[in-house]
């Protein structure tokens, strides 16, 4: 069946985080890809980790925490006015240049499901001028992605069956859960990696928003 | 008071896992220590999606899928003889120096809790002539560390109270699970990294099992 609702991974998929890259190479100059990748790589670690510990804390927290053990473990020194601006960064995130056509060509409900929590999520998705029927954050449920719980939040937030919601992600790993789940996927690859080997296969793999077709 | 029990992570707390680098450097010469460090991190953060999806495998196919995506990723052939190798490394682990002389002065039970899957930790501990009172898997769970429920299947095994349990892994965020769960808990620090921030604290951190005091 044609989705009903299509629901939207945030970072990486509808928002760039290249700007928050950007501003760690001029805290950090020649340092910040390095960074970047050290503080993504523990912000979801520690979201798994915390998930799996039941020892839940807002995204802006887990972000925070990460990015002082990347500078930590890196040996470079972090100021509180560095942290600050870079989690500023998160809340003014760029769209992707496809996203708001492909929104609007889309005619199903649209949804944001996101880790981010609200103190991050809300400002952004308002500044971005996006429209959604419904911003959800797993912080409703203090449990992170890929919990089933948290695809279910879609569920029952928009009063649609798992069977007719379309989910697009650009972290296999999320796109992987929510097809465990039962939604119908769209893996937006736009790092053109690997599929994640989860026992698991996207329903469709894309470059951009714009490849997907209902 | 005095630790009953001492339980103890096996990859990289007891058996060293160098010779698993070695062998990626032999295959893929120039590339091993790359293809190491993202098999790793695959490695685990398969164990910690999988868990929060719901969706467990032994830690060997955990282990193996790990290896084809780091591989995929980076371009590397793989051939099945290659693959079969690697894993048999697993299974042959040396021991660090100080280990067997370390558990020879604890006059407590003495136990190994590990995310290895019997198939790859009961011939590995076989092979190194270590004894235990008792050589725990996750697989009797279907959960990978950090959930609660792994380490209180110490607990329930070795019929001693959670407070009267030490704990010892170098991998700082299970030493931290444990803690989070109510053990006594040694970090052993052998990369000089920086704690987890996940808001809790070792109750030690060490170098080495020979600076464990009880």
């Amino acid at each position: 069946m044609a989705p009903l609702a299509l629901v939207f991974d945030a970072y990486g998929t509808l928002y760039d985080v290249h700007a928050v890259v950007a501003r760690c190479e001029e805290f950090w100059p020649g340092r910040g890809a390095e960074l970047s990748l050290l503080w993504r790589t523990k912000q979801l670690e520690y979201t798994w980790q915390r998930s799996l510990m039941r020892r839940y804390a807002p995204f802006s927290q887990v972000t925070l925490e990460a990015l002082q053990y990347a500078c930590a473990g890196l040996g470079l020194p972090l100021e509180g006015y560095q942290s600050a601006a870079l989690l500023q960064e998160y809340r003014r995130l760029a769209v992707f240049p496809e996203v708001a056509g492909a929104l609007a060509r889309f005619a199903t409900r649209k949804a944001i499901l996101s880790n981010g929590s609200p103190d991050m999520l809300d400002p952004l998705v308002k500044q971005s001028g996006l429209a959604f029927d419904a911003v959800l954050s797993v912080d409703a449920l203090k449990l992170f992605k890929p919990a089933p719980e948290v695809y279910q939040l879609a569920v029952d937030r928009l009063g649609v069956v798992k069977e007719a919601i379309g989910f697009v992600s650009s972290n296999c790993w999320d796109a992987l859960g929510a097809k465990a789940f039962g939604f119908r996927v769209w893996w937006i690859n736009r790092l053109q990696a690997p599929v994640d080997a989860l026992g698991l296969q996207p329903d469709a793999v894309v470059g951009s928003l714009d490849e997907i077709l209902l």
